[in-house]
């Protein structure tokens, strides 16, 4: 019986809505126990977020698949009975409410680091917990306009756009599982837990490294780069084939040539404007009408095939109905199927985390109804009987 | 002294230009020691991308700030010998070349975990070691056309464009650290290294998770979401004031209350065509009509302190020059100097990855000349008098 990487340790998650769920999704899909504390009543904000299978958010059951949940009111002191009892227990801590939040109710890292020494306490939030701006609200779209991502994506010349995914919040998650992973294998060292403090702002700035560096290097400021490479010889980017766009990654003198070859005109490689990349540079506007005039032949899927046999980087621009339908999507497990006891079968992103002895399963179990897990949870911390909330009362 | 929390862990990292280095910099950065593989003469392709400080490669200098390098002729036997050496000692081996090259110069996860049972073999690649697509050529833009985000990003009715940064590399680089992390923790309990296999392509689809659910719940096939967050009640996207674009997140009817009360006129929020987010949706183009005239008034910059007091999550678009500059920036050390033995110094992106009782410097140590640790790493190893290729003789 293979075991998840992660199994054995306990998370307790207070976290809602995106970047904190994606996290202990992680987390969960790598076979970490992950029990939810939610909000008595409405639980995690995302449950209200449509569109629904059913009567379930897709939305909340893609991010909590293989959770535990239980409602605590934080301020009960039964409630912080139950939760200090699983605390005791845990591995991991995590949350993404504002800074000063857990202070207030007597759970920041200070209070649980001493009683608690071996606890890991994960956080993210729009600033991180220091700093001027800590105090800030933010969501993803705000810190997208801060670290600079939006500025450089869209079309030269015109309004900059955001990313289509929520990359302020993945980001943020992704950094705190990373995070997370660093203070555990710390503890495994030292015995003893640590904190670990994740700025979404400050994730954008990682992410903007390359602009970043180029502006200190040469004091360029990017501003929206279209669908081009700037820094890379042509052809690099999107060009027209007969029924739709095609994206060309042919970046040097080796690879042009493989690509005048399979489109059926060697002859254009040692053509003078187009022979080396500055001269490719000097003409590419030239080079981007030659090419879409010969792209114009065929459909993208026959180029594809063609790019493809002559081990040329090509591709298609894909909406998500085309990528889901990818070969390498079903082979590689990225879908997964869940039978909700409350809905019934839907269809979940798989991790791109493959880890060899490890198990990568077709169907995970579903994202818990609110306070789903309650009883078990509560005879296991040996709380049966105990005057302890019962949301369901 | 603090310690970084990978202390003590050694990573041979054979990975080259992005996705990969951009990992074992997130390990280097956290204490773990990265020995950097090179090709004899050249070295990692990046050394050769402009733009530079003095004759160093800035996009190298920041990928690979903390490492160590030695150049390697891996088909030359005193250089294997060399490498066998250093993967006797090492925990984490990390390479991106194509599937298939590690075997052929008998260094595959198969043979390697034969021979070093805990030694943890991370690699990245264009769609992963396995299904049908594992021998393709994939690079960033390929990836971002084939997984999906492309066709969400971009202004509605008009062509897609890429995320500005090379999010096909930086999620892939994301994705492999806490897939080698998640490989420690589980060695850690289990004694045994093993495999982490990511694909670029698999990790798109991963950060496509909210529109493949989408998808999957309604059948919707969103387009280019442009600046708005569609499934959230105006207002919430990017407005006009008097000198330029800001980003308003004001989704629901509290936060629509403060906003009209910032913008001096809280009789807005009760007029019909305005009062809750179901009517704000119908009447969206006279909402932004109405509020681009009260925006007017003012600057970016004067609305966002005023915002910012009301509570308001706001902001503005900032380009990397004004990033930079934001406060938390510097508060948060998310930008390191370093003085580079060789062109004098710089200034990088720090890391987003704020750990408690461990060290988060204000400066690292310079990215390596080609092959700079050789004797160092010859004398450490027992290897020095023996018969080693000398790449400087």
């Amino acid at each position: 019986m293979m075991e998840g990487a992660l199994e054995g340790l306990l998370i307790v998650d207070l976290t809602r809505v995106l970047a904190g769920p994606f996290c202990t999704m992680l987390l969960a899909d790598h076979g970490a126990r992950v029990i939810k504390v939610e909000r008595p009543s409405t639980g995690d904000d995302a449950r209200a977020y449509g569109p629904w299978y059913g009567g379930k958010s897709a939305y909340f059951a893609s991010l909590n698949r293989g959770k535990e949940s239980i409602a605590l009111d934080l301020k009960d002191p039964s409630d912080r009975r139950v939760l200090d009892a699983l605390l005791e227990k845990a591995d991991v801590v995590t949350e993404n409410f504002r800074p000063g939040t857990m202070a207030r109710i007597g759970y920041d890292w200070d209070t649980l680091h001493a009683r608690f020494p071996r606890l890991i306490y994960g956080s993210a939030s729009g600033f991180g917990h220091t700093g001027p701006f800590r105090d800030h609200r933010a969501y993803d779209m705000i810190v997208q306009g801060l670290g600079g991502i939006m500025s450089v994506t869209g079309e030269p010349g015109r309004m900059p756009v955001r990313v289509g995914p929520s990359i302020g919040d993945l980001a943020a998650g992704l950094f705190l599982t990373t995070g997370l992973l660093m203070a555990l294998v710390r503890r495994g060292r030292t015995g003893q837990g640590s904190k670990v403090d994740i700025g979404m702002f400050d994730c954008q700035l990682a992410l903007m490294e390359y602009f970043i560096g180029r502006y200190f290097a040469t004091g360029e400021v990017t501003g929206p780069v279209g669908s081009y490479r700037p820094a890379i010889a042509p052809p690099f980017g999107v060009y027209r084939a007969a029924d739709g766009p095609l994206i060309i990654a042919a970046g040097n003198d080796k690879l042009f040539r493989l690509l005048c070859d399979a489109l059926g005109v060697p002859a254009l490689a040692a053509d003078p404007r187009f022979a080396g990349g500055e001269a490719r540079k000097d003409h590419e506007a030239e080079l981007e009408r030659t090419l879409n005039g010969l792209l114009a032949a065929h459909g993208v899927a026959a180029w594809c095939e063609r790019f493809a046999r002559a081990g040329l980087p090509a591709g298609p621009i894909n909406r998500v109905d085309q990528a889901v339908v990818h070969p390498q999507t079903a082979a590689r497990n990225m879908l997964i199927d869940v039978d909700d006891p409350d809905v019934g079968r839907y269809r979940l992103v798989g991790t791109p985390i493959k880890i060899s002895g490890c198990p990568d399963p077709a169907t995970r179990r579903a994202a818990p109804a609110l306070d789903r897990d309650r009883d078990a949870i509560l005879a296991e911390l040996g709380l049966v009987g105990e005057e302890v909330h019962d949301e369901r009362a």
